[in-house]
């Protein structure tokens, strides 16, 4: 999860829900990651994560939403995969888009910021 | 810290700073108190925290940026007060318009969250 990026200001955004519910950056990467292996517990794997916290996280989301986000996919003797709906699509697209636009409407306060960020927090 | 607007899509900023340093509004919340109370101890209590973790979060931002955010007034019996400084002033006044621009940037896409989320997360 390293990378050159986190030496610089990155804005997080997540969105608060009634009841304490969170939609954020993790549900977000989990998405992308069942998205890429057809697999709750693949996409869990991939983020150090136990299949019980993946799953809780899938089903908070389809609890969250009128439509369900992620769908299960009944198979053969493994069990079956996961996929994301034509709504869980949509939802992740959706927030990628919202991060870009919150990057983008600050980057002249996170330049500001940078500006007057200490010398030492750099190695 | 229960009101109306917790039944309402609410955006949260927080901005990550190189080496798991976090900028947000637990933060933000503590200088507004430190400014009202013209005290950390006075600021942690009204946030139901220790003096310690007040104190320690203090000492986190006068260490993040160039100038201090926060300083210590020595007084009298009472040991002095804290006020913040005019950057902490500025970073404050900054921090909370960053917030406004993301909940005005992002409108359409909450109403859109707002629209779609479940009907059964209302009490």
């Amino acid at each position: 999860m390293k990378s050159p990026a986190e030496d610089t200001l990155i804005p997080i955004l997540r969105i608060s829900f009634p009841h304490e519910d969170r939609l954020g950056r993790g549900k977000m990467e989990l998405l992308e990651h069942i998205r890429e292996t057809g697999s709750i517990s693949a996409a869990g794997r991939a983020m150090d994560m136990s299949y019980r916290r993946a799953w809780l996280l899938v089903s908070d989301m389809n609890r969250m939403f009128r439509d369900p986000v992620v769908e299960s996919q009944r198979g053969g003797q493994k069990g079956g995969g996961a996929a994301l709906t034509p709504f869980g699509d949509e939802l992740l697209a959706r927030f990628r888009k919202m991060e870009r636009m919150v990057k983008f409407t600050l980057a002249e306060d996170l330049a500001w910021l940078e500006a007057n960020r200490s010398p030492q927090t750099d190695r």
